[in-house]
């Protein structure tokens, strides 16, 4: 194997964005990543332009030692990034050659190896017992044997900064370590995340005019300063700058990388991502967040999908005079929206707006304008929320300016039967009866749960007389309860996300019983695909 | 009504810690608080001590000016905090002692008063269409009528730091205006969250020195830096901070209270609460997220569920030799614990402190030990997680050290059976078939849902011979649906969470069905419950 060619194409080498999402973003409480989703999450960093995907840790995770066989077997084809290997130095009083660990990340054929090495005395002391001298030949034996072993090398300096006010001499000493043996990075890592901007980036200016060395942060989100901690230490010098999607990682995360890369190009006006990926922000976040299995943050910074939505009153009006007097940036360029939102306090003219947006138009209807805002207020106080539901909320408009819309069928009534069995088996069976195209009609089917039994047996009772009904999935499926007001009973409130391969529209239901509540949101989803056939 | 003494007390008046979650953080994507719900926040952030509770807008919102006569009305004594109303400058070519909006934030009948007042030269000329001396005679008005009738006043300065770098003279006319007509505080407002904390503590510094007067600061969090800019301009000399509680607030919301309190407190060394409160931090910040309906962030800094979990076997063993080299503080100065999670990734030696913790020795008992962690890793395999569900965890490992545990009771079968009626009506009835004290009892019974039918026939069934079940509650409820992988079915996990008076547990349950995995969540409780009388 040869050295690898500086990462990060086509931006050059002379600033790294650098993801450490499969390997210390995957310390999250509730990530569990399959190798399978390891190698998802890689292409789609891969994709928005990323130049290092930190894979894991192989050797000391069996995941991750077979996500990197997989990679290296052709799995994974990287146009933009680098694949890292990272792991730890050799042990005290081994060979760097000999040491088990060190050989798996050689037989990871990951072209970079990032080794993490503790850079604080009472952590060499206290946790790895061994001298500081030790400490530092076990970071140039290992930098030195993966060098010339054709590895390109990083070093994660642990617990620098917190060492580095302790004992400044002893954390140097590290960073040394591993420069002269030819890691082309030292990275300062504020491992237990309790460091502030200011004082962080003065630490990283006097270490980048003592050393002379090229410098990257690790920040973890400890003071809710991950962000601000790693754009400060850029702008005092770090040209190498590692983060996880969405700030995912232990305790209360690491940098997010979404954040991080918004600032740089936005605020900073760097170019680390290739031309136009900025656009793909808000897409792969999204999508890394599926993948995580984690509802995305709906109040992330650039992506989140409040990021750029209005709900006061004061600016909704005012949003119309000039957008851009509202937003920091455009949202689309980081691949977001401007949404208005619909609420009590944002009053007729947000709605009025909405309804712009959503087709109907309510400019010349103030009456029907009025009966509107009237009703979302009484149903949200009874728990129904339109803000994620836009096409019940188009349904509700669309009711006040042309009176009833003509529902596709009607319901006379259903019945849902759970068993638990003796024999332990749990059966789901749903009988409708519905009139449709003139005809009362009764169908009944099975389904792994009380909603998906009803929808199946609403599908076989219509499937006959709409023929656009087998186009259309439920996507998604959302449920929350509702606690109820003292002396109230809970609601359930169930957002159903459903598609037709065309586009995607969402629709709300709310009850006290969880399956009534969901047959509201499956009900409104017919009624909205059965306006547009 | 007289001026009021400074508030803050018992701290004095030299530093502010203003909130204004009543107010900014009222305009979060989804919070809609009752004036109940206001007077409940005000007495928990009173509790906390802060400084200053901005209640509201009197007069453009009609639950403020609720909430404010219900306060002057008796129904909100306050220790520590001062309130605050919210509201606009008189409008234009009116005189403020006319204006109705003026008026309005007089009859609040709250000592101190914040205007907002536009002070970027776009935002003057083009959203509120007034010249730059009209603009300014508004602010100085409005400040000397409030001065003039007793009320203490500060200054938001909208947009002040785009405008201050559009054009520098227009804003700090805007500040002079309002200091020079007796504003105690200017707050500059970072109003579109554009700012990074380098250049914004350049800004406040500057404006410091060439005004001299007091400054306040206003983040919102579009660059995922609200916390850190807040702070950095505490460093660079304001003495006022305004935040949120868990950072509510329009688009990527406000500057975190907790977030912002724990770093002044125990980064700065400021004390800008009560002795002692710091340690109410956790606590007040969950009560404020139950009473907005907003799930707390497990992963939010210094108060988060997780913000002290450790996951990774590497830190999960180093911590036993001292838990301060992997906390940036102490947890429980803040309020908080540090926890071990049980995950995959944290193998045999998390799981031996984890069963510590709960009270199941597994240090002699690797065998134990190593069975535990391959169910654990199968079931979470399957969609399970215990790292939210200590009792069902504690179940497990109880299983595997001493062998099956007694259940009180067993199932035969269970039905359920929903019914939406011809007339509209939607009614749950649940029958069990259950083994208690050697007898086969069948109840029936309903509930407004299948889950709730379901608790009412089983505890309908046991109460008779099972004394302590009526002293069981099911304090919460929750519903996650995981997506299943390609070729799977998605299944729903159920989080319950018990509660005896005494103490609360919470258990887990994963299905297909929504109903029985709420059946196992619901009868590991009763087991857990079972075991400790």
């Amino acid at each position: 194997m040869t050295r690898t060619e500086p990462a990060g194409l086509p931006l050059g080498d002379d600033f790294h964005l650098y993801d450490t999402t499969l390997r210390d973003g995957a310390q999250r409480e509730g990530i569990s990543y399959s190798v399978g989703d390891k190698l998802a999450v890689a292409r789609l960093l891969d994709e928005l332009g990323v130049g290092f995907i930190e894979g894991g840790w192989p050797g000391a995770l069996p995941k991750d030692t077979e996500f990197f066989a997989r990679a290296a077997s052709g799995e994974l084809i990287l146009k933009h990034a680098a694949l890292v290997a990272f792991g730890s130095t050799r042990k005290a009083g081994v060979q760097a050659a000999e040491d088990k660990q060190v050989r798996a990340l050689l037989d990871a054929q990951a072209p970079v190896v990032t080794l993490v090495a503790k850079s604080d005395r009472r952590h060499i002391e206290r946790a790895l017992r061994v001298d500081v001298d030790e400490a530092c030949a076990m970071v140039r034996d290992t930098v030195a044997f993966l060098v010339g072993e054709g590895r390109r090398v990083f070093l994660d300096a642990e617990h620098f900064f917190d060492g580095y006010a302790f004992d400044p001499d002893t954390s140097l000493r590290v960073l040394d370590a591993a420069a002269t043996a030819g890691a082309d990075v030292v990275v300062l890592c504020d491992t237990n995340g309790g460091r502030l901007p200011l004082g962080l980036a003065e630490t990283v200016r006097e270490v980048s005019e003592r050393t002379g060395f090229r410098l990257g942060i690790h920040c973890q989100d400890d003071t809710s300063c991950a962000v601000a901690n790693s754009i400060a230490a850029v702008q005092a010098g770090a040209t190498h700058v590692q983060c996880t999607a969405n700030g995912y990682g232990e305790r209360a995360g690491n940098a997010d990388l979404f954040a991080v890369t918004g600032n740089l190009v936005t605020k900073l006006g760097m170019s680390v991502l290739p031309t136009g990926a900025e656009a793909e922000l808000t897409r792969v976040s999204h999508a890394l967040a599926e993948i995580a299995n984690i509802a995305p943050d709906t109040h992330q910074a650039y992506v989140g999908a409040s990021a750029f939505a209005h709900k006061a009153g004061l600016h909704a009006s005012a949003i119309k005079v000039d957008p851009l007097l509202y937003n920091h940036i455009d949202p689309s360029s980081v691949g977001n929206d401007m949404r208005v939102l619909v609420t009590e306090m944002a009053g007729r003219a947000s709605l009025e707006l909405k309804g712009r947006e959503l087709g109907v138009d309510l400019a010349g209807r103030p009456e029907a304008l009025t009966n509107a805002v009237g009703k979302i207020k009484r149903l949200e106080a009874e728990g129904w929320s339109f803000e994620a539901a836009d096409a019940s909320l188009e349904l509700l408009l669309r009711r006040e300016v042309d009176g009833p819309v003509a529902p596709p069928f009607t319901l006379e009534s259903y019945r849902v039967v759970l068993d638990h069995r003796s024999d332990g088996e749990v059966i789901s069976e749903a009988t409708v009866k519905v009139h449709v195209g003139g005809e009362r009609v009764i169908a009944t089917a099975e389904g792994n749960g009380p909603v998906h039994a009803l929808d199946a047996a609403l599908r076989k009772a219509l499937s006959p007389s709409l023929s656009w009904l087998d186009s259309v999935e439920l996507a998604d499926y959302k449920v929350r309860i509702l606690p109820g007001h003292p002396g109230t009973d809970a609601v359930t409130r169930v957002l159903v996300n459903s598609g037709d391969g065309d586009s995607e529209w969402t629709t709300v239901g709310v009850h006290g019983n969880i399956v009534e509540a969901s047959w509201l949101a499956l009900c409104d989803a017919l009624v909205h695909k059965s306006l547009r056939v």
